[in-house]
């Protein structure tokens, strides 16, 4: 299992069209078969700062997620709104212990 | 619902007492009601850097935790631990949609 938190700063006045795009994005990409969540969501006392927590069965999976259709408009799509460029970091989960358990039930 | 990212930063010598004392308090704190998700994860690049993804159904329910045994343990516990004080960030919900997906399976 691989966690990515990705953080991504957006510009003031492209925050509505990120919300749209960003969600078309993780729709499609919590149905991928590696994808094990896919969450998207805005800082409360920065609305240009968005985190996706991204969970993947394993790096492979993560690879396949990066030339998706989706994936790859989404990059193009937001590649303008972004204050500067996106941080990943990388995460091992500890609690729950179970896989299982970080799947989103979706 | 309110999601609040924690960042903890620990002393080298104290990882795996973190890591017990963190795992304990997690397991306790998913079976408080008005708990949604409680994660606990490491960064793969810097061991000593932990992420706690708290989920709660509402203001209450977070400070309603803060008031519990297994946190008053866990903060007494870990608190020589700590290479500093501890980052909350707080953050709003945007995708999935409905909060019923953002619950751990447990």
């Amino acid at each position: 299992m691989v966690i990515v938190q990705v953080y991504v700063m957006v510009k003031e006045n492209n925050l509505d069209e990120f919300i749209v795009a960003s969600t078309v994005n993780a729709k499609n990409s919590i149905n991928e078969p590696g994808v094990i969540r896919f969450d998207f969501m805005q800082q409360k006392d920065d609305p240009r700062s968005f985190l996706l927590t991204e969970i993947y069965v394993d790096d492979k999976a993560q690879l396949a997620h990066k030339e998706t259709p989706h994936y790859l408009k989404w990059r193009e799509t937001v590649a303008d709104m972004m204050l500067g460029p996106r941080n990943g970091v990388k995460y091992s989960g500890i609690y729950p212990l179970d896989e299982k358990y970080w799947k989103s039930k979706k």
